[in-house]
């Protein structure tokens, strides 16, 4: 029997059966387009297997509040056709077992603390910086949910004196999102992220919203662990300066050896590399079982 | 027997005994002198009753990590008499009681919880603008620790524009507290607060960076209900304007009916009133004999 594994993103989705203890055994993909489509090519994929749990890391927004009426659903997503689906609704007519559902980043910090770069705390956070910012949360061992769920990518930030660029989020404009994610890299330098490689100050002004945010974060959350991921952080060159931005921002208020000492242990890269979306989905399905 | 409780603050203790549901039978203050002569009264005072637990909401920063060797303390506040004061060492040498100890504001935040206007809820916030500013929160049911403890008093803000304050953090000048705390509003604008009531523009310009600090903290959290006391609040017009400005900084962003239809049930007053404080430690006490 196995963990039944999915990472719903905007544009492709990921599926995947694995062990308990996170090995992923056998994995597909298929493109993001209509509900139909794609949970067809899903079901049919998990049909091939025995399965004791299901894991959904998804995107969003989603209802993950256990006593309302919708909840398992997407909500009110851009990706029209994705309003409203019902999806742990869907996955459980054709497997009735315990399905885990949660956001994808939130399953990615899951899946980085039991198997990952978070082992042993108590607390992390985890970021992605690609076509979105997106951040997940463990806190007092617990994945964060609440009102509805963080959104943390959506925060302001103060803009640098030298940045002119108006910001790309269609509700915030210079939100951290509108500022710094791959899209808004691209928009202001006129360059997609990859080729912009040795424009320093590129990275520069990067690492200083990003490590500006995550600053607000350790102030607000004040997490044992930051993991930072997402097509962005391909550039190798930028963690550094983010961890220096980090440091600057906090400026000594928070007294802790972790920051002050061993910010290279503090904010890291993710332990599971390109799998911590879909070994967190199994995090998650293996969260429900044992529920 | 009672619950004791304890409201440690920079300027004044706050000593008092009360029952398991939050009423307070006896009180008495002290003046935050040493630790010496402050602990002497402290001590003389729950000695005329029998007490079955004690709870501490304490000035900071703390040490609440249990595993720590300075659990217990407060440590490197500016309060230079109390820096390494192990508070609740001192405590349990006389009192041979369980004792809970956490900051002021999460004190404040279970007291809400229990018996005010976080009742019900598995998540809220307890703000306080006075001196300082300072956050409690409830994540997922538990008092939010991690690394240290929150401090998103120092969260840092976008500057309004037509403000040309220099901001009065002596770590970071211009965040949250620098900007927005008693002390700002009298040096930015040469008066106490209390003398400004009439001042309409002094009321909007704290409610545009109390009403930002909010939204930002949505974002992070997703809190149930966000509570807003201190003496800086005694200006009753200022709630509703916060109130305007996190909506208009969320900016459709959180499709949720308690943001965008039920603001005013939503960012709110203490349900404890004045007595948030010395019931939140009563709440920590309560908890502290349960664990
Ligand atoms: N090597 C790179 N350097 C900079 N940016 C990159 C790099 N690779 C991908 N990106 C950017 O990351 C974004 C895609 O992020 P990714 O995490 O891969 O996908 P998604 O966020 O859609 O799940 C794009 O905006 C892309 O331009
Ligand atoms: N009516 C009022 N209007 C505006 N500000 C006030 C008022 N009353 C007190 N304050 C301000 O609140 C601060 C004290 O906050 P308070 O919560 O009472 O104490 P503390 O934060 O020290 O525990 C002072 O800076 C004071 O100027
Ligand atoms: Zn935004
Ligand atoms: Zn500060």
């Amino acid at each position: 029997m196995y963990l039944g594994a999915i990472e719903a993103g905007g544009t492709k989705f990921v599926c995947a059966v694995g062990d308990d203890d996170g090995r992923v055994r056998q994995r597909e993909m298929f493109p993001t387009t209509t509900p139909e489509e794609t949970m067809r090519s899903v079901i049919r994929f998990f049909q091939q297997f025995e399965l004791k749990a299901i894991g959904i890391g998804s995107f969003g927004p989603i209802d993950l509040n256990k006593s309302s009426r919708t909840y398992g659903y997407i909500t009110s997503t851009p990706k029209r056709k994705w309003e409203n689906f019902n999806f742990v609704g869907e996955m459980s007519k054709y497997f009735p077992v315990p399905i885990g559902f949660d956001t994808d980043v939130n399953a990615a910090a899951l899946g980085e603390r039991l198997w990952g770069a978070a082992k042993g705390t108590n607390s992390c956070l985890y970021m992605t910086v690609g076509t979105g910012i997106g951040v997940g949360a463990i806190v007092e061992g617990r994945l964060l949910h609440g009102l509805l769920h963080p959104e943390m990518g959506h925060i302001l930030v103060r803009r640098h004196p030298e940045d002119g660029f108006a910001g790309c989020c269609p509700f915030h404009s210079d939100c951290l999102e509108g500022m710094a994610s791959g899209p808004a890299i691209e928009k202001r330098w006129g360059k997609k992220g990859a080729e912009l490689t040795n424009h320093t100050e590129v990275w520069e002004l990067e690492a200083f919203y990003l490590g500006q945010a995550i600053a607000q974060y350790i102030l607000t959350l004040s997490p044992e662990k930051i993991i930072v991921g997402g097509g962005v952080m391909k550039q190798t060159q930028l963690l550094p300066a983010v961890r220096r931005y980090v440091i600057d921002f906090l400026n000594g208020y928070i007294q802790h050896e972790a920051i002050l000492q061993h910010i290279d242990e503090y904010v890291v890269r993710p332990g599971l590399g390109d799998n911590a979306g879909i070994c967190g989905a199994l995090a998650l399905a293996k969260q429900a079982l044992g529920e």
